[in-house]
């Protein structure tokens, strides 16, 4: 196995403080040393939160993250940092989401990326927002999510 | 089988309309032709609504009812029409659930009688009502509701 | 292991047909070779349906029935004739359900026996029914029957 | 992230009453600020319910409403008054389903829009209606609804 | 919405007997108000019972319906008595299955039609069927049955 | 039904802050106007967050509360910003979840209470935390709580 | 329905022994009534077993074929024969799933066929085996056999 | 930790055929390290398979097998040794799984065993056999064995 | 909330190596500053690996702890060592789980503790060992661990 | 059936001892029998370790390889062990996946290979990979792994 080069990594080891916001976080990438191979990560989130823009009151969210890295890999502590900084930070569902998606995409120029943004009822009814970065390449393996839906009680 | 006598039934047979509220609503019974057996009869209602009492919304809840008869059987379509009662009725969510129970009990004289209301979730917190008539009787057998807890996403 | 005897049996191994109705159905006994052993036998009949004695339509029911035998054990194609003899038959729910526990219970001379009938929705709202001999011996293991609470849909 | 145009709102933050009727329920909409971006919103409705055109009972649904936006988000308070307009109005469960794909589609305008509409079983034998409003895209994610089947009981 | 136009029913209201066969069931069709609209109705069956051809005992099927209209809709009590009409009837598995998918195709004239035949295991063995009318549309949104293997048990 | 005097709330209505922390929070009560019946009331929490007291990192938790009502009810926006009330604030699991009940025990003065508090996996070994402020009563009918257990992954 | 022709059955009525190899095995067919129409049966076996042809220690599977029928349908109890007849004979685990595959499509010559054979595990680390005898028919209806994966405890 | 004697097996290690027959079959012990503790030790054997006396058909089970250790454990390989000898053998259900669970009493003299027997269906009415030693003791922890009921189709 | 005392902890913070042996792994605790309380906290412990004694290969288990604390909590990361510490050690299933518990009772001295011990399968028949300290203390809320029982394939 | 050719193999039947790494592993192959069949072979391997590179803790996953193969199968035995091999192995999730993938690619040159890696989660946000060895062969059957998502708790 060849050794992934961490040389430029800031917030690694020591502790860091939860950003203040999503523009604050500082996403950090390590050189990908499979370059060339086309296959996916996921990132399954399911302790995302963040505040409602109207009320103030917080929302809740499980996230789930696939891309298919190009020339870097993000680094999983940059990325627990970056979800956290939204804990303070209102934002609407449908544009926090799109704008997760849309950040990791500018950040780690990957082949492909898509977030599902599985959001916890609000007035009985949850919404779901699922974006990618472009067409599904037909040539990679993508498994499903698999989230089950939104039952209510019973 | 015993003949179960329906002679005194008025809601049976013919449409019925919703009673426009749970006090208009008739409840109906017939005789039990099992006097003596101990034995509980379980309805599940996934179909419940009703009003919030505070801004005149829609609540939703599953409610289960067991009860051991003595000398009554409730007649399941008054059962139904009552339960439809509160569709455009404010409730508070204990209150429904404690009222529809003893509402049952004094119209029925059970031996025993219990409801759970599980209600759809509002502000992210759903609030379960579990109430009795009485202790669990030793005696007999009463299978748990088995209602899984509420979940959220993920 | 000791040898059942099945000199006494009628129905087995021929084709019977299904009988006309629950009282012409001739239910059949072994001789319980494990007398003094207290334990449970359990029956799961997924397949049970009887028409409505108001309205002539089918009704469906999953059975599940748990005995603990004394002098006899049933004979299984007898209560799968039994249960079938329901097919073409009127039947009240609460009444079936019950009828179908003393029956055996009066057939069999158990030390103890229960039935859950479990009925398939009607008018949104399903019946379940819990009967039992007696109360539940306390020096006996009888596993709950764990069936889920109707759901409805989603 | 960029601010969402919420100036033409006339439901938002006050209560408001039901709509007595889907015709006079006022659907809402902002302007899209990620106009151009092709992914999928989703609502999932668990909480749905109307009357029964013949017979005036009540009937209850599970919606989940898929749709790509194009220059307009639904405003999900307006969302939420629309179906519950149905409350209190009599609906053919194809007709219903099919109504309220068509009154978003023309709406939203929509790049694409679908919705699945899961009844709650009459007469033991329940409905499901899936409607779209035009092919799949096939350059878009667009995850399975994952509604388990009908299951009755046992 | 639209007025479904019923005067041609006969059997809607009141009490229809069991048809004594399939080939005596009547099948009954509305007109259908959203003709040209490409979408799926589903019917779900969980209550299906027929005889087995050879022995004379009791079969049992799970059956899901999917069909795109075309100018007729299903007129669902009739579809209810139709499948009421294999309750005392003979009929393979196979065969049945196919027969209930062409007659409702041939009766219909639908853009589209399948049924799913999951039967109750004999022998240890259970038998699916899964018929098409033709090829699935490849512009019309169709789910999954996804009802889950057969399992026996553990 | 009676009316549930609500004129002493303070935060009911109108937007309410988080409170800093949860000595800030000001809980509030109703008079229980169904006194002397013995019953349950569970809330679930499924959106409930804290911060590591040793790392600073947020902490996410499942929050189950049942109680058995004396002379007060808790009003359940009041406990929803008690809950929110922890966002920023440092606690370890076992102290917090105990915290939490008996605060609500001391405030309520319930009958019985209990807190099942199931944390979300640090290191890969989750902890819950099952504390009541006394007995089981034997007279009230308390279901499981029937979180299902951490199961990693597969 | 047509009748399907059994005359050229050897096997179905009486009793059958377990053949003594699969090679012993007489596999039957019967006509297939619906030629020319394109749809798939399945067979779940849950019940195989045979043997490990290296410690002779028994092996389970659990089994799924799947086939669209040409001019001829598997009579079913050869069937469960021909699965039973491996219950005292040895076979690798791939080997024996291709063997059925292979054997069943040359004896029924089938539009197309498939098996999924799901095994025990051996060692903590089961296999699934996959066989087609050829591409899936793109005009057919074929649903995922879907079987959980493995999953050891917890 | 203490050490095991294993010194007076005989069918660890080797290579051990299948016995011929339960009479055949050697069960092995070791003495029990921990005597005085009193704990359960649960054995899950879904790999259950026999004989049917009438008809010489292969039967199925899953076994699950509870029991408290007195001065002996059950050594493993005889353990699976002795439920392989059923294979080939014909037995009762009843007799089946109540045989089991008395031989290994006799043999284990333990302070309490219990074993449940879940058989595949036969006929559509699969039977389950719970037998225990004695009354479950008061004073040590037995979980339920938590096996679903038997489910049929859908 | 009182302030936990931390002082005493050794391997708290810095990176510590997984103990060569259990017998060298070091539990630490803290001051309990509920002392008094009754109540219960679970650790669930889905990773846990050994080493067969008979084999040298690698054995998993998933654990549940659960305790009723007296003057002392278990420090988790300790725990964690400990549990860690078996990796290259070897054990077998029965005297592992019983040496867990016990090792865990001594040191903490509580009130009562009990291990889950879901041992993955060898040889088709997994193990699960269900040890306590003593009985059950019925006035305590102490819910079931609810692991599903192993169910092999299909 | 054929006869595999095990000649060539080494490990198979001793007692063999864990490789202290992978590049020390041994993978072994055994002639294809069914050359020029298209199928899958799926491994399930939930019992998987290694150790976190950076801190020396152990990590968990549970690992899907679905291979069609060519001129060989992989030797199961030595597979067992070269998964093994990871046990006291510092390894990236990422990294660790995709190294087993193209080991077996090349040691097997399949006609295609995947492998999925559900990784247990580590600061709350568990990663997925999911690598192939090229495009999904659109003339085989590949059924989804169907792993759930990871779920956190509630
Ligand atoms: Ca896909
Ligand atoms: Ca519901
Ligand atoms: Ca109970
Ligand atoms: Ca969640
Ligand atoms: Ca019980
Ligand atoms: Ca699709
Ligand atoms: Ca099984
Ligand atoms: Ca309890
Ligand atoms: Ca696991
Ligand atoms: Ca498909
Ligand atoms: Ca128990
Ligand atoms: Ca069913
Ligand atoms: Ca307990
Ligand atoms: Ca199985
Ligand atoms: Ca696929
Ligand atoms: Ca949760």
């Amino acid at each position: 196995m060849v050794k992934t080069d961490t040389s430029g990594l800031t917030q690694l080891g020591g502790a860091a403080a939860l950003p203040a916001s999503p523009e604050e976080a500082v996403l950090e990438r390590v050189p990908h040393t499979h370059e060339g191979e086309r296959y996916v990560a996921r990132f399954t989130a399911p302790e995302f939160t963040s505040l409602c823009p109207m009320t103030g009151q917080p929302d809740f969210g499980h996230l789930m993250i696939d891309y298919i890295p190009n020339k870097w890999l993000v680094e999983s502590k940059s990325l627990k940092l970056f979800l956290g900084s939204f804990r303070n930070h209102g934002a609407f569902h449908e544009d926090c989401s799109v704008y997760i998606g849309k950040r990791l995409t500018e950040f780690l120029d990957p082949v492909w990326l898509r977030i599902g943004a599985y959001w916890y009822p609000r007035g009985g009814i949850p919404i779901d927002v699922f974006w990618a970065s472009g067409p599904e390449p037909k040539d990679v393996w993508i498994p499903d999510q698999g989230v089950p839906p939104y039952r209510g009680r019973g």
